[in-house]
């Protein structure tokens, strides 16, 4: 194709572990807008420019495309049977859908009768395999692991290295639409791979030179799964945040060196604090995410609170991490119910104030 | 921002009804890619080389970004109190994100106790308000309309000419990624406004000269919501294909033209037909989609079994309208349960075929 965006091993090829012989196993994600705050950058304070880095209009409608293109492509060029993951949400999904491109099967494992089949309807739709085994969460995991030791099986989790490589493109995105770093990059945080593919991402371009100066890493956890923040794992994780309901992240000192190095915070948020942000984010920047997703803006409010960006100018990047539509229950859950109106002109125009 | 995409109204200016005066009221929409088929282009033909227009990955994730970013536009130049429409789909999750975005009320009105709130949720999430009218949906256009006559408030409908103006963008850019057109366009058709749209985006490239030569439209009605195809209004439309179940298309007139004029061809494809292209669309090329979407697809098979591409060397571009996200309850409805399987390595491999 001539022009236009090849997706984001192609258009970041020389910053990824890839030769001309990895296949580009894509469904061009990435380049996912930067949306300038229009009414909300005003609440942190008077010189904050905010960002929504928007990765909800990914091709699976999760970052996880970044890393799973990655992931698959190292796959198909290894010559992997099929991938394999123990995941019911935003991984599954772009699991299946990049294993469908390759022409790879994609096998998911699940707890029996753990797991409601809404929340893997896109996995499914996209042909994963899923079996559901007579175990838990963790009996899953030991046996992905175990699988893709010993047989030509790829492992898609969290713990493939080729994820967290996929994901640093987005903080290449950001650099590149507004020509250097911003002083401040907001994450909801939850198995920490993504705080951490940001910093990896910002600190390959510092080094190289692209850009002048780092962000400091603001990460931040739903209160209820907060282990980084309180320093212990969190035995019973829960949030509505599901997509960041880990009570052990796969990459918490990968996460905490970033924070550290970078200058950062990491702090809690509570389910209600989530949820406002969630409706501010959609009923006054027209922007729909999932709850997880909103933690980077509840986050700020919270650093706001206590004085953090009083008299300082400053460009701040929000990472909204999946669409709304990801969780459609959510969405209904929070809706108040219609009005009721007769079928008459005259009412219809006092109800709206017109008359 | 110095740098990407500045949505559409910005990027195609010089092409479209604004003058600077015109707000841009924008979530960064367009700029979607054009996804080349790996798999499924050689059903088609030895010759042809296929893409899909992905137009999920727009904000709301639908095409309907594009015609709301201009309406909506308009009506914050034009000083609307608020914007209106019927609507229980795309169109009015649409029309509350760029609301929102603009700061200005969004209503929408429905029959009363016609409407799921999980069809309307995505609207609700955006901060619509949502009035239930004592009536039919034929009682709720003919409110709006009388509305919008004789108050400041905007008519975000179908009618609303500035809608077609901000879709026919999605023309633009095939040929920007192609560099020309292709031979062939295809597209679901419900109200017809997009087959329109595009049909214009590609007359005014070619009158300008951007492009030598002009598509022949494909369009794809739905069997059980075909009033083109047959040449009579459909009196009780009924499709699995809710975005294209429309029995008295909006645009019928200039849709026929556009047909006429680009040489193209209109038929009806069968709800098996829609359901089988939705499952071969996620599971081969890794695209979820609607089903109303799959409906282009489903269309290009049937002419190819025919034989319409044999022999033809062409590029032929396939619009997929809306993400798959947008109807969860198809996609758990199509989806298979999950095997089982026992907490032993063994078994599962073997179930893999690894042994």
């Amino acid at each position: 194709m001539p022009h236009g965006w090849p997706g984001v091993i192609e258009h970041y090829a020389q910053w990824l572990p890839v030769s001309d012989a990895t296949p580009r196993i894509t469904l061009l994600e990435g380049n996912t807008p930067l949306i300038p705050s229009e009414t909300l950058a005003g609440r942190l304070g008077e010189g904050v420019r905010l960002y929504f880095k928007y990765e909800g209009v990914n091709p699976t409608c999760s970052f996880k495309d970044r890393g799973m293109t990655m992931a698959v492509s190292k796959a198909a060029e290894e010559g992997a049977a099929c991938t394999i993951c123990a995941s019911t949400g935003n991984t599954s999904a772009a699991a299946a859908a990049y294993s469908a491109r390759a022409g790879i099967e994609s096998v998911v494992l699940i707890p029996d009768g753990y797991v409601a089949l809404g929340k893997l309807a896109q996995a499914l739709a996209y042909g994963a395999r899923t079996i559901a085994i007579d175990g838990d969460f963790d009996d899953c995991l030991t046996l992905v692991r175990a699988i893709s030791d010993s047989y030509p099986v790829a492992l898609v989790n969290s713990l493939n290295p080729y994820r967290l490589q996929g994901q640093k493109t987005a903080a290449f995105e950001v650099c590149d639409r507004l020509g250097r770093a911003p002083e401040y990059h907001a994450l909801p945080v939850g198995n920490a791979g993504n705080i951490t593919a940001y910093w990896m991402g910002y600190c390959e371009y510092h080094e190289a030179g692209v850009i002048e100066s780092l962000p400091a890493m603001l990460g931040f956890q739903a209160a209820g799964a907060c282990p980084i923040v309180r320093g212990e794992v969190c035995e019973k994780p829960e949030t509505v945040a599901t997509a960041i309901r880990i009570g052990n992240p796969a990459r918490w000192q990968e996460a905490s060196a970033a924070l550290r190095e970078s200058g950062g915070r990491i702090e809690a948020v509570t389910d209600d604090e989530i949820l406002e942000a969630y409706r501010e984010l959609s009923s006054e920047e027209g922007i729909f995410c999932e709850p997880a997703s909103a933690a980077s803006w509840a986050g700020l409010k919270l650093l706001a609170a206590e004085g953090f960006f009083d008299g300082v100018e400053c460009t701040v990047v929000a990472t909204l991490t999946g669409h709304g539509l990801k969780d459609p229950d959510m969405a209904v859950k929070m809706a108040l119910e219609p009005e009721k109106a007769p079928n008459e002109l005259g009412a219809v125009v006092e109800m709206l104030g017109l008359g």
